[in-house]
């Protein structure tokens, strides 16, 4: 696979967490600033979404999985190919998370919900959008809830 | 900004769409196939999963918006940020659905619901897992249901 599309982050994550663990992300609270050739307009009327998807870049990815594995090694748990889990070991090592958005200060937004570490570069941020949401009920196998169970803790 | 993180097309679309249209997705359906440096492996249990989040490049995008502009450039609607909006032609050019996965067969997943037209690179896919939905309601402005009137039909 030869790298064919080239990315600049657009932001980059200030916040407490650099320990690239799995879990507790649920009472961090992230700010995401603009880089300096972006200007502050990017960001208007940002708050009148109440949630955003941040694409970003898992940067300390040192890995990349291929083909299939059970997640987070718990031989407990059925081995899936690296596109039916969001292991950070992926092809790309794009993270991919819907925040709530807390406030908008010029070229700054606080956010909650973000679980990336101090530091992550950016890559994209769209509003949530009710028309892009699941339609009808959304199926998940058992084992991606025992996984998810302290994720937002 | 440069351009510092390469990425790699993990798949391509293909289906009936080419015109870089913006409405009318609703019944397209769209075959995604692995690279041929990917396994088929990489798409082992992802029919475990309703939902995928799909992750793509706009590649026939030539311009880059930064700053704010009227959605479809209608001035009816608010000056929004590009990181309000979900346009192509914004910094990145990322394009970013949830897809409903129809089947699975080897190299190769079935889907509806995404809006991209045939050729394009995909950079990554995950499943959709309702803990990482939207936690409470999701408020957005009365602007974007009015762009989205026609988008799934």
């Amino acid at each position: 696979m030869q790298p064919s599309i080239s990315l600049s982050p657009i932001a980059f994550v200030k916040n407490s967490r650099s320990d690239m663990s799995d879990d507790f992300w649920g009472n961090v609270v992230s700010e995401i600033t603009l880089v300096d050739e972006l200007p502050a307009e990017c960001f208007d009327a940002i708050d009148s979404f109440s949630h955003l998807e941040v694409i970003y870049h898992f940067n300390k990815a040192e890995k990349t999985m291929i083909g299939s594995a059970h997640p987070r090694e718990n031989a407990a748990w059925p081995k899936v190919g690296i596109f039916a889990q969001r292991k950070k070991d992926r092809p790309n090592h794009l993270g991919l998370t819907i925040v709530e958005l807390v406030k908008r200060e010029g070229r700054t937004i606080t956010v909650k919900m973000l679980d990336a570490d101090d530091g992550t570069p950016i890559l994209d941020i769209k509003p949530v959008v009710k028309e892009f949401l699941p339609q009808g009920d959304v199926k998940q196998p058992a084992w991606i809830g025992e996984l998810m169970k302290d994720y937002w803790k």
